[in-house]
């Protein structure tokens, strides 16, 4: 159903630069004939009838009916008690993996090259629980969740990655050698889904020999499925191999298609509204988002159409290295896509 | 009383290649007239009148006496339920600081130059309990444990390590964000250390920024302060950094002088016995050891002798990129050590 006709995405433009690269990414997609429509909606947590946090209903409604998401970034709250609004999103659309690949940009120098991996972050549990107590003065705990559905959803969802992304592996990245019990539970689930998906090869590896070993030789990676916390980490670590948060896409993964697409840098409200912002990293999800819906070929024109300007380096945003402004790297990446077409 | 007289340290050869780096160790130390005497002890974990694990008691009693402690990497038991020796010493001795001096190696190319940072790790609570339920069938806890009391003594040891080694600043590394009670309070304990030390400078910064940052420019780090887990992952990280856990050096601090100082690297059970072993790792531990008891001289001059022969790249274990012996890199650095007397 996703390959013929018009598909409505719902689009969150978010706080500071959120709104700019918003629409750059709508310039570019109109460029390359991208059959999507966009229905904008503004996401602020509000207080429900029980006092519960929750996202707007009009948001929640066009979520719902559209399945597809894409995101800018949105401002961290400030006032205690209010929640994330990235941690609410994922809860209310039950978005289970947190997807990033990480791929070096051709042209874009940093320390690594040829870097080509995709972290998949549990996205709904273990240190992410939010259950905390004081056991007496002076003595806090917080309680990590480690549950068998959980880790078993995402388990599988790595390895059909893999399978239809033609990746070759997926490495299970862990602490069980000190969260026996937890990690242990969700280590057992990955070595389960492996045994069912023998076509994909499967490793184990600590945490922190992951780190280490990433910080020497990323090019040794291919898929990483691992518990909440360490996907937090390890996928910010990744990002800063190839360039960055203002590089790198992200995609958060529901059950039945459900799926928001955003850019995890944040709102930068020193240079919102100056049109000096890099929509790189919106336009790279927007770019996941359309191979997610099976509209492959958009997908492609739009990522080579992007990564030739980089590589070119005549108009740069000043963050990649150039003094071309957020609207004329935009039209230089939409000249380029017309041409591909 | 350390400054005079001969120093009897407990040393902990340890297992695969920990004979030949600890007799390398020995063999500089005596080329450099470093006053010191060993005593040997091995461990391995035995079981207690009450069936609890312990090191053996002629090792804790050798420890209790000297107080100061060198020891090579020990394998990893096997047998489920037999406790990780790390982390047993680690209990037994109290050592509540883990620090890690990662320092660029002039001569040894990695992507980064100029690394000059301390990782402090809190070595005794956090995520590392080991207390972890099951609450129903597939439903896992694991609790992690924050104390005012350890994180106050290990934001304090952070503060007077940066004022005693002439550090600008501290970095607090956290999820408080998340973890808003177990990290908050493991924060607000370094704010108040920060506030009794005015002459260093405090920031706080979340994990996962710490680790997209430092592999893009860990020049801006200088001491970090942090949770067990936390400080589990960034020192690797940061080792990988310069070069990984063979170039590594590491203590492990506890209360009334009492430390341990140790490579943390693997038993490399493949090439033990060969004579190609890279002793650097824990000759820098026992560096830090020198540093610890005050004999700055030695330890001076043994570093210096280290960082030579590695700059000069004549003589060089095969990990570093050379075809010597063990033997000969240890007998290069004797004869530099005898040099620069
Ligand atoms: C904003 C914050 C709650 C979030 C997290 O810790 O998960 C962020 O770091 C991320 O990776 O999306
Ligand atoms: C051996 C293991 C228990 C240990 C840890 O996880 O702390 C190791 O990784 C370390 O950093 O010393």
């Amino acid at each position: 159903t996703y390959m013929r006709g018009i598909h409505t995405v719902t689009l969150i433009p978010g706080d500071g630069i959120g709104p700019e690269i918003s629409s750059a990414v709508m310039k570019i997609f109109e460029a390359a004939k991208a059959p999507i429509q966009w229905e904008e909606r503004n996401v602020t947590a509000i207080k429900g009838p029980g006092g519960k946090w929750m996202i707007p209903p009009d948001c929640k409604e066009s979520m719902d009916r559209n399945k597809i998401g894409l995101k800018g970034p949105l401002k961290t709250p400030i006032a205690a008690g209010h929640p994330s609004m990235n941690l609410l999103l994922r809860k209310t659309f039950d978005l289970y993996a947190n997807v990033r690949p990480c791929v070096s940009i051709e042209g874009y120098k940093t320390p690594y090259t040829d870097v080509n991996l995709v972290t998949i972050r549990e996205n709904t549990e273990g240190e992410y629980s939010g259950i905390e107590h004081v056991i007496v003065d002076g003595v806090v705990q917080s309680i990590k969740l480690i549950t068998e559905q959980a880790s078993q959803r995402i388990a599988e969802y790595a390895f059909e990655y893999a399978r239809n992304n033609q990746r070759a592996s997926v490495t299970a990245v862990h602490k069980a050698n000190i969260m026996r019990m937890s990690d242990g539970l969700f280590l057992r689930k990955c070595r389960e889904a492996a045994e069912l998906h023998k076509d994909v090869k499967f490793t184990e590896m600590y945490l922190d020999t992951v780190c280490l070993n990433m910080v020497q030789d990323p090019t040794q990676f291919d898929v990483l499925v691992m518990p909440n916390l360490y996907g937090d980490i390890l996928s910010d670590l990744c990002a800063g191999l190839i360039g960055g948060l203002g590089v790198t896409p992200s995609g958060n993964i529901g059950a039945n298609g459900v799926a928001i697409f955003e850019s995890v840098h944040g709102t930068a409200p020193d240079i919102a509204g100056k049109d000096m912002a890099n929509p790189t990293a919106l336009l790279l999800s927007a770019v996941m988002m359309l191979r997610h819906m099976g509209l492959h070929g958009h997908a492609k024109n739009i990522e080579a159409a992007c990564f030739d300007i980089i590589r070119d380096k005549k108009v740069l945003t000043k963050d990649l290295g150039g003094n071309s402004k957020c609207s004329e790297f935009t039209e230089a990446i939409c000249q380029r896509v017309r041409d591909l077409d």
